[in-house]
């Protein structure tokens, strides 16, 4: 059993507005140190058996194209 | 400058519908070797200056109330 991680997030140059609503609430509770905050998407995927090249292949495919709009995302996968 | 990350997802006792649906998705697009997925948020909080034991300590608050449902959310948190 493997476990693979992708984290899909808002370009960089994209404005973030849910990281910004949430920044202005951690700098109103009292996190003045706070510069900024980008929220994304986190898939904590498992496959059975190992985690062969055609496998990672296809997941490479699949989160560019399923789990993240490959037009306003970056994703980053990570096998564990 | 650092960045601290919180990766938030559901209790693993609790069903995840949208990890379920795209589970189901990889599946049916090729990759039958999927088990399980769980789809959680990620948070990427910049903070200005070093982070300093309180900082860290009013993180770990703020982690548990504001970024994540301490009922039905587990939460994760690093220092990069």
């Amino acid at each position: 059993m493997a476990k693979i991680i992708v984290d899909v997030h808002l370009k960089a140059e994209l404005l973030d507005p849910q990281g910004r609503a949430i920044s202005g609430a951690l700098e109103r509770l009292g996190l003045t140190e706070v510069v900024d905050v980008r929220q994304g998407k986190q898939f904590v995927i498992e496959i059975n058996g190992e985690v062969t090249p055609e496998i990672l292949q296809k997941l490479q495919e699949l989160s560019g194209n399923l789990l993240s709009n490959p037009v306003i995302e970056n994703y980053e996968l990570k096998v564990l």
